[in-house]
């Protein structure tokens, strides 16, 4: 597969584009937030909505070998959620737009979206309509939208986005790193996986399924969280955006990283580097003021959800250091990434 | 290509549905509409949203040996912006995932964007976001949304859908019906498109491109029509679907349809056809009282898109006849077809 920048691309993209946010809309109704962060902002005097949208192709982002089709449909919208979970929004609901192959018969599609339902009830996130087409590679294609009941008229920062920390913050981390990645190279590797322990099969587990973190998202903003964003493409990559977007750097301290049972023992060597780079772990990366530090370990507490400080922010240009050495910033696969 | 019955698969969806649609929002905010229709629709105190959202595939819906990058992305938006109009909004904004294969590179990406942002910018329907990823073939999925500005508390009609026709309703379509299938025709077609005439070019264009009826969509909503739909896959099924979801009959006129002097030119055996079943035509079906008739007529004449009555509404079950005759329902492909 040829690689490619996307960030570059990206950019490319943003230059052309002639958005302007002030332009033709009713006086209470604004565009906050547009091309360049993930997701899309606006609102009017009573809520402010997000959207924002991902794809999953075939052989790319997941193999049918290892995933049921109703695996397939919870991961989708999962890793949908995560994005609204990301911005501490309450989902609203989604589209869903599925390119079908001829290995795909009506029964793959009723249990794919078994999926779907289940978990798009239990996070009030009905599925709103779509689109069924063909395809010579399957693909899924969703958007979703969240919403925030505004209290303050004006308020424009309604929701967690990138651009947003501030110098001496400290760095947390939702859950556990590395686990989705390691599952997936276990996924791929020639194991028997009748015969492996239970460590393995939790590692596997955590990368076909991940619950999005929708809840501690909202307590998050609610209690005053400015910026987050969900692991998606591995630690690094994603730091590097949160730096980028807010013109700070950012300290990793690596042995802070928080490193479930299941990675070390079945990675003793590699399971940092997991960590670091391995992405798709759909956990919450954000800074906070050292002030909120007992807010958040209660809320956390409550939530049962582990919570880990795992660096800091400092005066910078959008570099990120690990243990004070800049960091090289990459992803598993080693595409380029420029921001 | 394996064929489907899409309906029977999204009947199946909808039973495996359980939206509640008044479940768990906050009391000023109602989702009004979900899966079933084309769109979705949402609205609080001060505006009402819909959504909606199109897959467009490479050698499925689109060939690359006849669309240069900067076609594609303005049909793109195109196909997604004739959803809006024929609810009746005003374009906010769309979402675009682009999933791409090895064949593009950096400037195809660049030129599909150009024709992205020429027609999302006439249109004031900025590109809010998206979603870049590699694909085994190329695949462009788009979510639209517009708005409504409310003038009435608690109206729910805030947008035109498929389920409000009447009987003795007269029905209406605007420009003319099967140039662009018939521009698929030729380009699919031996001919020496160097040596053929101004008309087979002039279907071409109308298959390449055609206006999607933004305005013509908020004139008829703010006129008191009710009803209305895009013809994207052939008369005969957009009607299908407008009279089965208000459980009316609709008999349609042929010699009434509006056909182009090209189409009648280049295909004089077969432009009936291609009129009622060719699709991708993006105009506009309607059904309207017969006293708004004069108003109607005022409106496109002012607009300067040509309208025709092309039938009436009668009592019954949601069958489609032509001249009287119950029509079996078929678009140019022959697939399945149920409701």
């Amino acid at each position: 597969m040829k690689r490619f920048n996307e960030n570059k691309i990206i950019k490319n993209i943003l230059e052309n584009s002639k958005l302007k946010t002030d332009s033709k809309y009713p006086a209470n109704l604004d565009i906050i937030k547009g091309i360049g962060d993930d997701a899309a902002y606006w609102k009017d005097d009573k809520f402010a909505y997000c959207t924002s949208t991902d794809s999953l192709v075939e052989n790319v982002h997941f193999k049918l070998n290892y995933f049921t089709p109703t695996e397939l449909g919870k991961k989708s919208i999962a890793v949908n959620l995560s994005d609204i979970a990301a911005m501490g929004a309450t989902p609203l609901g989604m589209l869903i737009s599925l390119g079908i192959t001829k290995s795909q018969d009506e029964e793959w599609i009723n249990e794919f979206y078994k999926g779907v339902f289940e978990l798009s009830e239990s996070y009030n996130s009905p599925v709103l309509g779509g689109d069924l087409v063909y395809s010579s590679n399957l693909f899924i294609s969703i958007t979703c939208f969240g919403y925030r009941e505004l209290k303050i008229n004006g308020n424009k920062d309604v929701f967690m986005d990138r651009s947003k920390l501030q110098e001496d913050d400290l760095l947390y981390v939702t859950g556990y790193l590395g686990d989705s990645k390691a599952g997936l190279e276990i996924l791929n590797s020639d194991l028997d996986l009748n015969v492996e322990s239970t460590h393995h099969k939790e590692l596997i587990r955590n990368h076909i399924y991940k619950s999005p973190r929708v809840e501690a998202g909202l307590k998050l903003l609610n209690n005053g969280v400015k910026n987050c964003i969900d692991i998606s493409d591995g630690l690094l990559i994603d730091a590097k955006r949160l730096a980028s977007a807010s013109k700070v750097d950012i300290n990793i301290i690596e042995d802070s990283l928080p490193i479930s049972n299941s990675l070390k023992l079945v990675f003793p060597d590699d399971y940092k580097k997991y960590a670091l780079i391995g992405g798709e772990d759909y956990e919450l990366l954000f800074s906070a003021p050292k002030s909120k530090k007992d807010i958040l370990v209660n809320i956390f507490a409550n939530l049962n959800v582990n919570l880990s400080v795992i660096g800091e922010i400092c005066k910078g240009e959008g570099e990120i250091f690990v243990d004070g050495n800049l960091s090289e910033i990459t992803g598993w696969d080693h595409f380029d990434f420029v921001l």
